[in-house]
């Protein structure tokens, strides 16, 4: 998988490209991410890469000519996904990031301060996202975000590195607590249950957790999983926690 | 603002606070941004931080000897806000960025590759916050989202940096489109009503194209702002849309 982002940051996308797991990706071949400058495709004296908008108002808007050039510059084929930081766009998920591990290339655009002359997302008919319903000074911190949760989706990334407490989501519901050495630390205990060996009472009872703590945490996945609902062990806890929640 | 990072990877933190406006609030003294690692507070000899889980499982378990002691170590009040970043928890928006940012200190706990032992939960009390529904490997890139907005919102922080185009969610509709020079770019042209100087045409057209954007790309916003639409010239325009649209 290739990343293109298209940033007038590039050292905050590559510092953080330096560190954990994409770092590790890069390093074993699997993903490249590449930073790209629209100052650097300028055409006039002074690198300018805004001018005020048309219509007045507030601010500075990122002018086509710097990103229309960058943009053309990229090596890309039809299967390329163009996704433009914004926080208009439709809101990434779970579910997105998995359909987009599946490509080899996307390139990111991401904005600064300033909004885009329309015509940029026009010219380059990319897919706007966002990660939230939050404003943020510049896209490159949510095109990381996605780069992150993207790469882990591609087969063969996580390989030794995954662990089961990453599952949140992958069917519908939150994860069960967790515990490690010591037993008892300054009076906190372990579950008894996880100390004692048996592993289809561990199992049941972290599957309940989960069915508690997706109620507690996320009344929302806990109605789309009840209503789901359909193998016959999970009915089973379902109406255990249905009966002690009163529900 | 002082904002605390418990993280394993602290250079991660550092890099990030030092680009754009993030650098620029703790440059003018607004905001200061300190990473602490929990690593460092180990007492075993191979600075362990993480475990096996109880009960067994793919994974590891961040423990909580490294965790209490680095949360104990940072100076806090009863004022101090602890969140710990979760793909579990209630999910960030712009509602609680203008909440967080009336505070003046708050506690960002991350993890990394794995989960926490569920005791960190409870002994930090801290509320945990999801920026979205989608699985990253670590705190890190959550947390600095956070900085960044919840910065944005701090009183004087803006100042002259702010501009209309991060308006977004400000009064529930999304931005109108924006152009700057030139009027025509490779035959991609500027609206004509944004050039003729009327200002009243303009803020009308501009009020419109949001109702439009957000009934084309955010539905659920549109159906809340026209339900609770209730300003003059307002109604005037959402009615126009509803019969162009045919709503």
């Amino acid at each position: 998988m290739r990343f293109d982002v298209l940033t007038l940051f590039p050292e905050m996308i590559e510092q953080v490209c330096s560190h954990s797991i994409v770092a590790r990706g890069i390093e074993s071949g699997l993903i490249s991410v590449n930073a790209i400058n629209p100052r650097d495709y300028t055409k006039n004296k002074h690198k300018k890469v805004d001018d005020t908008p048309y219509g007045g108002g507030a601010g500075m808007v990122l002018m086509c000519q710097p990103y229309f050039d960058c943009f053309d510059a990229i090596d890309k084929t039809q299967e390329s996904e163009i996704i433009i930081l914004s926080p208009q766009g439709e809101t990434f998920n779970q579910n997105m990031s998995v359909e987009l591990s599946k490509k080899s290339h996307i390139v990111f655009i991401c904005g600064h301060y300033e909004g885009f002359d329309e015509r940029i997302k026009q010219y380059t008919a990319a897919r706007e996202v966002s990660i939230g319903d939050f404003v943020l000074t510049g896209g490159e911190l949510p095109a990381m975000c996605m780069i992150d949760s993207i790469s882990r989706n591609i087969d063969g990334f996580l390989g030794k590195i995954d662990s089961a407490h990453f599952d949140s989501f992958s069917d519908g519901l939150l994860e069960y607590p967790q515990y490690t050495k010591p037993r008892d630390y300054n009076g906190l205990k372990v579950p008894e249950v996880l100390l004692n060996g048996n592993h289809q009472d561990i199992d049941r009872w972290r599957r309940k957790q989960q069915m508690i703590v997706t109620l507690k945490k996320r009344k929302d996945l806990f109605d789309i999983f009840r209503k789901n609902c359909n193998n016959k062990d999970d009915i089973k806890l379902l109406n255990e926690v249905i009966s002690e929640f009163k529900l």
